[in-house]
């Protein structure tokens, strides 16, 4: 059977979706636990019901929504997220939600009946920028985390993620926790990188995720007035936090041609143009396949924020702020993609994730695989997020096609 | 005569105006035409009345208190600021203004009457980080700026300069201009730096101040995902910011043994442990006693600016956000505060003021000059800022004495 998705309908749901949370730029600004984000899960929830599906709010915020099989086996899960970054893209989290539902639609229209339930999944808070951590429903779901701790989490104004689960009407009472075993999750998401778009593939088949480790650094000055104080004088904070900035751009060039690192934010008190910086904290994040690379880079940055201190004179102390192994995901689930973006008569490619996604916390539960859709550039988590209409059809259809033949057991 | 102010009152003046607005970490917070400034204003007019002084305030909220002189000559003004930056110290400013006032009580206690007129003076926002610029009421009143354009300046809240002016009720109808020609102007401040301390004299002779040019440079580089973005691909705004930090902090070396160069604000956006920053706004501001220093290093910083921002693959801008050329006080002024020094039997030190003071304005107006009292460890701007009250005895002695020379023409 070959199983495609209805293309005008998929792209139609992509838009609706994207209506919600618009931004003037083209985007979305659908922060979560935000009242966009409520309303894109009204939507959703919206949609479940339409199609027949039953659904289930867990005490995190977690939408299910359930297509009985033939069985009562162990179901297929398949979905990803609707929030996303502040003035972010469309397409990022919201594509593999939308590809569920139209999956789930599709087998409706063509009144297929599975082996197995499949059940599609809106996870809370993927993207972590207004509560930290990312991947938070899929974690506390997956027991990656503890529930009361990441209620308590909050965001800038101070407000906890249990008052705003409250507030929108999203904390539900099914338990945060697999209610059963699962055989598989899915997951269709856009690569976020340029690898697809530079070697001409249709699609990515995603065999793991690369771990990484995220830390932050503070130094201590001393906030002086910029005009009296001589140089000889100064305990400038930032240019101690300069030389982190620039050797975090100097360190995955001698590690690995997969190693990246990043210095993504920065905040200097009191910030006055006529006042030395007092005090600099900044973060660096490094990613890569193998853990004894990432490891390396930690070392070599932490050795250069202690240069740093000690040429500038100023205190320094660091913190851990995410650290994540590595995931390779079973070949069975893998496979199932591999052979549905075969059978549809697309050029595949098999590649690691750089990013992580809620298929890392999944993984822990069950069998997992990933979809990627080709990145416009690489380009994400900013307006300019593009992939085209054709681009994310096929990455849809794979995604479905190997959540059938999951749901069939022909894997 | 050896003219010495009465030290137990001059001290006992210092801790009564630093309960106005008093931190609970022995500093001041009283930002202009805040309540804590209406309150110190409040005391201020109070003093200037029980000494005998007929007070003005003008349009701008300077206020003037005048003790007439035999003649209606040219009068003396002396004085600072009493408004302090967020969490400052209590000598930064307020110590100028207990000078001039304790030099009137003396004069009076001594019954002595000067050959000119004395007047002493409150400046409204010399600190500039409520509202900017800084030194903008000396500055209004010196007609360095227009006067509707500073009224309409607003806080973070939006409030307006003149709003609050009216609210706190110094909003005068004096003129804020020279209401007759000046033969002088005295300031006592801080030194701010660690110049006096280090070459273990008790006073600075103010012979001017050090130019300065600030602005700012902003790189356009791509915000994306820091995961599945390869180094190759990167336009990282913040890379390219912290070549800038590491610039400025060089570029003096090679300048002069009194050029400094700071970076004292940056923002990055969108600000995320987990994008590659895409926009970065950076401020830089070098000063120093030689104009064409100061454009060399404005050279050289845009120079690497440019440098930084090809290395970077990113777009760059640059704005100037203030250029104020070197000033250098009259001679007849400078000499009488040496003199003043000299005969109290002080070790004082001829030097150039790091900062900007309400003096930069006044000696446009009339013959200026300051001086310095010792800063421990030259800190300032913050509540740690300390000065002895000997220290700060000896130098409004030194105050008090030359502006008596001043007034009574021995100068």
């Amino acid at each position: 059977m070959r199983f495609e998705l209805d293309r005008e309908r998929f792209v139609d749901t992509m838009r609706e979706q994207a209506e919600i949370g618009a931004t003037d730029g083209g985007g979305l600004h659908r922060l979560a636990l935000s009242d966009a984000d409520k309303a894109v899960r009204d939507w959703f929830c919206e949609q479940l019901e339409a199609a027949g599906l039953a659904v289930r709010i867990d005490a995190f915020g977690n939408v299910f929504g359930r297509r009985e099989g033939r069985t009562d086996s162990e179901p297929v899960l398949v979905g990803s997220h609707l929030d996303s970054q502040p003035y972010g893209g469309i397409y990022d989290g919201a594509m593999g939600v939308v590809a569920a539902l139209e999956f789930v639609r599709e087998l409706n229209d063509r009144d297929v009946e599975t082996e197995r339930p499949i059940e599609i999944v809106n996870w809370t808070n993927e993207e972590g920028s207004r509560f930290q951590p990312a991947m938070q429903g899929s974690g506390v779901w997956a027991g990656a985390h503890d529930i009361e701790a990441e209620y308590a989490k909050t965001d800038d104004e101070g407000k906890t993620v249990r008052e705003e689960l409250e507030r929108i009407g999203y904390l539900g009472e099914e338990p945060a926790e697999p209610r059963e075993a699962y055989d598989s999750y899915l997951e269709l998401h856009i690569e976020q990188g340029p690898y697809l778009e530079e070697n001409d593939k249709d699609v990515g088949v995603v065999t793991g995720v690369v771990g990484f480790a995220w830390g932050a650094i503070t130094y201590y000055g001393e906030a002086d007035h910029s005009g009296p104080t001589p140089m000889h004088h100064r305990q400038d904070a930032l240019v101690a936090a300069a030389d982190v900035i620039s050797e975090v751009r100097r360190i995955p060039s001698s590690l690995g041609d997969r190693t990246v690192g990043t210095v993504g934010y920065i905040d200097a008190k009191p910030n006055s143009i006529n006042i030395i910086p007092g005090e600099v904290t900044l973060t660096f994040g490094f990613r890569d396949p193998k853990r004894e690379v990432i490891d390396e880079a930690v070392a070599r940055v932490l050795l250069e924020a202690e240069t740093a201190a000690e040429h500038e004179g100023v205190d320094w102390e660091w913190e851990s702020r995410m650290d994540v192994d590595p995931v390779a995901f079973a070949d069975r689930t893998v496979d199932a993609v591999d052979a549905a973006a075969a059978e549809l008569g697309y050029d595949a490619m098999r590649m690691m994730s750089g990013a992580g996604h809620d298929a890392t916390h999944a993984n822990s539960v069950c069998d997992t695989a990933m979809v990627f859709a080709v990145s416009e550039d690489g380009r994400s988590h900013n307006e300019a997020e593009y992939t085209s209409w054709d681009d994310c059809y096929t990455a849809a259809n794979t995604l479905a096609a190997a959540a059938r033949r999951l749901a069939d057991d022909e894997f």
